[in-house]
Parts: C-alpha cells; sequence; structure tokens
C-alpha cells in the first residue's frame, strides 16, 4: 500500500495505472462504513484509492475541526488490511494553498436540511469532492448513504460538470442494536450511546407506516417526532420526508421518498435517513 | 473534420484518441484571434478540438446574448480550412438541461475590473470553461490574452481546482491599425471604427511612459485617460494598472502589470490590454 501525501505524487502514480480505479473520500477515523465502501470498490476495479482528509471548509468557526477525531495509524493499518493500493493524505496546505479562492456551490437542494442548519458546509464538500475527482481521476467514486444530502449534492455537482465518473452509493452500514456507523459516535456518553438507536426506530416506524399505505407526509413526520421526544436525552434537530432528488419537502408520498433527521443526543448530533420506495 | 452535438459523441470520441488533444473554447463568430489559438493547438497537439457555444449564464439579463453575432456556416468552414479535428457545437440544453444547479465561483479577482461591471458574467464563464474541460479532457486550452481577466480567472480555477490539464495563452491578435480583434468589433459604425484604434495608442502610451521609467501607476493611469478622452466618441468606462495575478490595483509598478481598459465607443463596448514587465 502506497501512502501519498502531494498532488505531484498522486498525479505520477494516477499516470502509471491501467485499468478501472475506484475511489473512497474519507476524513479517517475509519469505521465499518468505511471499509464496506473500500470492499465496494476493490469488487468493481482493477486499483482502490482512499483519501484521508479533514476538509477544514467545511467545517464553520463553531463545529469541530479541532477536535474531530483522528487516527492516522489505525487508519492506516485498517486500509492495509483492506488490500487497499494507495491512500493520498494531503497537508492543509497541499488542497488549500494560499491564493485557494475558487469554490464549487451546488444551489437549491443545499438550502435544505443540512444545508440551512449548516451554512457553507456543502459548498466545502463540493469543493474539496471536486478537487479529489480532479486530483485522483477516478473510475468510480464511492459514498455512503448515511449522508444522503451529501450523496445528492456530489451526484449534483457530478452530473452538472460533467465529471466524467461514476457514483456509486452504498448502503449505510449499522450496529447491531441499528445505531449508523459514525466517526462521531465516538463522541456519545454511555447514557448516549444506549439511546442512539432510538433513530433507527423512528425510521423504521415511518416504514412500517408507509408500507401498510399512509401516504400522508405529515402523519409520518409526527409519528417519527414523537417516538424522537419519547426519549429524554434526545433533542430533535428536524425530521423530513422529502423527494430524493430536488429534496423539497412532501405533503403527499407520490414518488420515492428520502425520511432523514437530526438528533442531538447530549453534545454530539447524530443523523440517519432511509428511502421509501 | 467530424461535427458534434451532444456530450455523449464527445465522449465516445474522446476514448478513441491516443496523444495529447489540444481544445479552444469559443461563443463562435471565428476571427483571426480563434484561428491562430487553433493555430497554436495543431502545432502543439496530436488532436484539435474547437467548441463553438454562445454561454447565456455569462450574459446578464440587460446584455447581448440574444443579438450576440453568429454564423454556424462561416465558422465551420473557417475550421474546417484550418484542419480542426472536431468541433463540438452544443444546444443550451445540452449544456444546461432543466435541473442544473452547480456553479463555479472564483472569488476575489472576480470582484475588480470586469467582474466590478458584469456581476455573474465569471460565474457563468468559469462554469462554462470548467464542463467543457470536463467533456473535452483537454491536454492543453487555449485562450486568447485580449480577455485578460478571464484568462485569470481559467487559471486560477484550474489550479485550484486542480484540473488535470495545461492553460495556454496566446497573445491578442490585432488589426493593421491596432484594434484588439473581437467578435463583438461587428458592431461598430464606421465612425466608431475608425475611432477603434484610440484604445491600443493609449495602451502604447503607457508602455512607453513605463519603458523611459515611470513607476507611477497613477500617472499611467491619468495618461491613459486624457488620450481616450480625446476622442470624442469615446466613453472611458475604467483604466486600470494592477498585479497580473491578484488583479489588485498598484500605486507603484514594483511588478509584473497589467494596464487595461474598456470604453463604449457608441453601442460596442471594447476591451484591450498590454502586459508590462
Amino acid at each position: 500500500m502506497k501512502v501519498i501525501k502531494t498532488i505531484a505524487e498522486a498525479r505520477a502514480l494516477r499516470r502509471q495505472l491501467t485499468g478501472s480505479l475506484g475511489f473512497v473520500p474519507t476524513m479517517g477515523y475509519l469505521h465499518e462504513g468505511h471499509l464496506t465502501l473500500v470492499r465496494h470498490s476493490r469488487a468493481e476495479n482493477r486499483h482502490t484509492a482512499v483519501s484521508i482528509f479533514v476538509n477544514p471548509t467545511q467545517f464553520s468557526p463553531k463545529e469541530d475541526y479541532q477536535s474531530y477525531p483522528r487516527d492516522e495509524a489505525r487508519d492506516l493499518a485498517m486500509l492495509e488490511a483492506e488490500r487497499t493500493d494507495f491512500v493520498f493524505m494531503p497537508s492543509e496546505e497541499e488542497i488549500y494553498p494560499r491564493a485557494f479562492s475558487t469554490w464549487v456551490e451546488v444551489t437549491r437542494i443545499t438550502d435544505r436540511l443540512e444545508g440551512a442548519v449548516r451554512p457553507g458546509h456543502f459548498r466545502g464538500v463540493a469543493t474539496v469532492v471536486n478537487k479529489l475527482f480532479n486530483i485522483i481521476e477516478p473510475t468510480r467514486a464511492y459514498f455512503g448513504q448515511k449522508d444522503a444530502q451529501q450523496v445528492t449534492v456530489i451526484q449534483r455537482m457530478a452530473a452538472d460538470l460533467n465529471m466524467n465518473l461514476q457514483v456509486v452509493v452504498a448502503p449505510t452500514v449499522r450496529e447491531p442494536d441499528g445505531l449508523a456507523m459514525s466517526s462521531r459516535n465516538v463522541y456519545l456518553t454511555p447514557a448516549g450511546r444506549k439511546a442512539a438507536p432510538v433513530l433507527f426506530r423512528s425510521l423504521q416506524l415511518a416504514r412500517e407506516m408507509w408500507a401498510k399505505g399512509e401516504k400522508d407526509a405529515g402523519r409520518l413526520r409526527q409519528a417519527v417526532t414523537a417516538h424522537i421526544e419519547a426519549e429524554p436525552l434526545a433533542r430533535l434537530d428536524y425530521v423530513s420526508v422529502a423527494d430524493t432528488e430536488t429534496l423539497e419537502e412532501l405533503s403527499v408520498i407520490d414518488r420515492p421518498a428520502l425520511v432523514s433527521l437530526a438528533v442531538k443526543l447530549g453534545k454530539p448530533r447524530l443523523m440517519d435517513n432511509i428511502l421509501l420506495g
């Protein structure tokens, strides 16, 4: 496994590769969700590259950029065990040199959900992913359904800017009790960790109602809200039942829908989602 | 010479090419300036592609998108004569489908000069050039120094987003009397056309002052302004003496400088520039 720190090295290596290249961009502190993406990439491509870069431009000044969990040695050992071909681990200066001033902005779908709560977040995500795509030049890039809006934003960007690659989305990987894997789960207190499966349970409740014929999006939101509010440690940030492409809120579920929610469980804020239809 | 209308056709053709590909993006209504770029590309690359697309997103609602000069048959004949390998001539719907919502924005350097006068112009330019680069995947892309700020914006975008290509800038091509070639020169009245060399003469005056040792940018601006104002048909929009990279106005010319100006000559608005140092 080659570990590469500079863009020049990545380009030189890329030029030597023949055949398909799968790419898994990450912010490190890897978990089973990331490793599943690596396995998908290995199954579908001749080579697999992973990037580890905690992207400062997707954090607002109030957010946890400095304290975002990092463990480089552990990440590299995990990727080595998955037989990753190369790991791109650039410095902040390599990605954002002093004169840097270009941004990729996906409009409209970023006004909603996480975008409404975290202004500038998806501009940072789209910009860094655009750069990484241009540096790595993958055949396919892998993302987890866990960050549903991020997936939509990256698919929109790749399509709108005619990026010559395929965006592949893999299902959310969960702990045995249903909690979606996330690097930020490490912030949960023992009590918070115990309460955390309430997110997925509330989504399962929504799925059951829908499967039994409920088409009223408002009733789904009410049921999820009531379920979350019954958990004393949880504070609901939002629950959404939206069109999977435009992310516009639905009143009637007459097309494929994304049910998503964000919940504060003490300090950490957790997200989860399911697709209906 | 192959003429291609869709992105799918362009991709299919691109996959078959081996060796270097030069690319000249244009808005059509070609003149000797464009053809010079094609010749540069042919000299430096195995294949040469030209695009013709009048990009609606770089025109403001008040500008001349509808009336921008177009002559497809003449353009294709000129490109054929230059032995261009392929011409990409997409429809507006092909480039901007209904759901399109992603923009590439180069900040800071676009606040000045043309960017200050034409809000949104460079966002449209950067976005369409980014798309065309991703569709054509050139080895080298060719632009004219005539549109100096556009060149700076595209170089900045390509560097910031790590686009894997080389941006090549060719000197401005001029009529025998010094008028810089431009598709918009066709709008000039006979009297306007006769007065138009005043732009380049005023720039030559600035160059002479600088060559004789003048380092005061203000005095250069004054001299250019006075020269333009002595022409009754001309109305000066701006004259700038700026750092070539940041486009920040200089007070002392202590580094490479761009002297640029925009002048209304009746209805059409002409631009020109020279580099010092």
